[in-house]
């Protein structure tokens, strides 16, 4: 008998491994935050012992969500402004704040972003925003794993008052944070519209000098397409690929408005997608071409955008959405099956964020796992478990979340986060982007 | 002072009212299941005394959630077969099960449905399906209330042997459950392709005898319209309207397949339009074009329909599906706002089931209310109670639901369902309809 530093017992364990097998009456031994033995729970039992034996009885075990495209700390602006024109949501209700924001607003956000994330399921994600540093520090409060990135643009943000500014301070981040485990960074130019051929290129020469992903907005709307013709005389992604952008370690975020061509020069670079159906329907911006880039063999991942936009960063919601979404944009239920859309959501999204170790349950991986109560009236009866957690569950199912062994969230009780103060510092926060809001409007 | 059975009082009131106030720190007096006052807490305690005061807090309060179509005991096919072309689905995974019923599985999968709506506010469906009788038994138990109705068709099901015996089920049920207040009956003939000019022009006149509602699937498939014209030289909706089916009475489930004349159609005879975003888009039948009806006055309602296609009975997430699939639809993100689709959620369903006392807070409605947790992180910040609960509420934060002023659910426990019974007798159901998938497949 080995000892480890956690045991955990449930019904089922969807395990996303390479092979997609499920363990029905399983068991996960952990030690130092890796998993050390995943099998039948008569075998985990007959080889470890540990002091901390968590028995979830009717529960599936899976590995944690991972988000591959948001703004976390938008979450101060949830509900703030919907079902309006794109440029007045813009113009008068988005830019106004976040013009004016200050780092302990972003972290505040971000801080409540990562307590909505925990308690419904995503672990990792991919981050873009303004005073990214402050979104770090929320993380790095919670528990969460995060690949962030100070937005880059050609005009100044409230982090930096111009570009130059902007790159220094993305490599003053990436020596700050580099020791972090959970806290990697990314270099993050914000879109072809908002940058310059230039900072572009600057952009993909910082990333490969410090080896980093690159993380950008790319093809969102056939707006943008126009625009990126107009200045540059190529749609985006011809665009972004003729300045070397395209490759595995790039990831685009939103992908919609793509020809034939512009998604084979995604699959040929190795360019990851991250998709996010519920922001590019509530803005309207048209329904992806998932199934010709999965065809053609493009690594595609799931995000749920930021909060201004969806408005949940719930990547269970997100799955359901993504299935029904491409059902019905090609008038066939075989499409984005439940299988599919689960690894968008999890292996996919590792190869994304350029981290193997996560997204699946197998012998060497982080114990990023998180618990759902198969008890809930929704989750019965029991005839497969991909389709519950794709078209059933909620996410509020969740009863227990852990990054790399540590038990972030359990029966409705952080461990890491003063969830009562942050409720009411959400409360204050509130009004002070109402007042923003309305002085533009 | 008066005396009232029932004090509630929480932090925000939506009361769907004709003017769709909200009430911030509000409060509801109750006597005899019905709502007497409703107005600020400071008011409704100068005038109302109750021995049971309900302090609800961080909590909002609306009306029950009305689904307006559904077929509740399909929740014993919930992930029992997805993502497979249509005829695959119904003929080797739906009808061997459907034929094979007996009363006792389709009360206990109504009974499982009334615990899922139950627990995600949903207080009042519309529901077709086979030995209706044993749904009402649940629905009787549950504290719900339902307009239902036996599925009729021209061939055989399991409740009757032919039409004539199921036409004369309909007297039977109405005459059983006419003095139950929660459980009213409509004439359901299935859909077009499944019954004869005979049959419906029948059942309208059954109806009309017993002034009940009318409810079927209508114009749902293009596949549907081609086999109507094939069949009767007409379109599904021309032809309903021929035999007289079109009227205030009647609720068309689904509607997806329209022409402009038949949506004025629609309009011109006051019938009302259950759409079902998340079956319509799992189904891949198309997206019903509701922006055209809503703009000729049709009353649309939102229902859910099966858990065999959808596969939650979650009025929430449906309402969010509701927004983002039209505002995609139509590239525009005005469609689709956020109150329009609580309405359809609540008041239009209202209207729909002909009980006009449910589906908004007044004085002298029934007091069917929810409670939603306030303090969940995915409503955070509050900047707009109506987005919140459209855009990002899941469900589960429902902690209360009360039909009538009977507490049904509350934080975590059902009072009138034996739960954990339930779940036990979803399992061995399970194996059941497992068996009858494989003997077919």
């Amino acid at each position: 008998m080995q000892a480890c530093d956690t045991l955990l017992f449930a019904e089922i364990i969807v395990t996303q491994d390479e092979t997609r097998s499920i363990i029905h009456n399983g068991g996960i031994a952990i030690t130092d935050g890796t998993i050390v033995c995943i099998d039948a729970a008569d075998t985990v039992r007959s080889q470890y012992t540990s002091e901390n034996v968590m028995e979830l009885g009717s529960s599936l075990l899976m590995p944690g969500l991972i988000n591959s495209h948001t703004h976390a700390a938008m979450t101060l602006l949830r509900g703030a402004a919907d079902d309006l024109p794109l440029m007045d949501w813009l113009n008068n209700h988005i830019f106004p704040v976040e013009q004016n924001l200050k780092a302990e607003q972003v972290e505040l956000g971000a801080l409540l972003a990562c307590a909505e994330m925990t308690r419904y399921g995503t672990t990792s994600f991919t981050d873009m925003y303004l005073i990214e540093d402050a979104t770090y520090k929320a993380v790095d409060q919670s528990g969460l794993r995060v690949l962030g990135g100070e937005a880059l643009f050609m005009f100044p943000s409230p982090a930096y008052p111009d570009f130059d500014t902007g790159i220094a301070l993305v490599r003053e981040l990436e020596s700050k944070w580099r020791n972090n485990p959970r806290i990697r960074q990314a270099v993050m130019p914000h879109a072809v519209y908002t940058t310059t051929p230039e900072i572009l290129t600057i952009c993909r020469e910082v990333a490969e000098e410090l080896d980093l992903p690159i993380h950008i907005h790319l093809a969102e709307t056939q707006t943008e397409t126009q625009a990126c013709i107009e200045s540059f005389g190529k749609r985006p992604v011809e665009y972004a690929h003729s300045l070397g952008l395209l490759s595995e370690r790039t990831t685009v975020a939103h992908a919609v408005d793509l020809t034939d061509d512009e998604i084979t020069l995604l699959a040929e670079t190795g360019t990851n997608v991250a998709h996010n159906p519920e922001s590019n329907m509530k803005l309207a911006s048209g329904m992806a071409p998932i199934e010709k880039m999965l065809a053609k063999g493009v690594n595609i991942t799931l995000g749920t955008d930021g909060a201004a936009s969806n408005n949940a960063l719930n990547m269970f919601t997100e799955m359901a959405s993504c299935a029904f979404l491409h059902k019905v944009q090609h008038l066939d239920p075989t499409v984005a099956s439940a299988q599919t859309v689960l690894d968008m959501a999890t292996c996919n999204g590792s190869r994304s964020m350029r981290q193997p170790d996560i997204g699946s349950l197998a012998v060497g991986q982080q114990a990023d796992i998180i618990a759902i109560d198969l008890t809930q009236p929704n989750l019965l009866p029991m005839h497969n478990p991909v389709s519950q957690l794709v078209y059933a569950t909620t996410g509020a199912e969740v009863h227990m979340s852990m990054v790399a062994g540590d038990i972030l969230y359990q029966n409705g009780k952080y461990l890491r986060i003063d969830y009562p103060a942050l409720i009411e510092a959400a409360k204050d926060v509130a009004k002070w982007v109402q007042k923003k809001i309305q002085k533009r409007s």
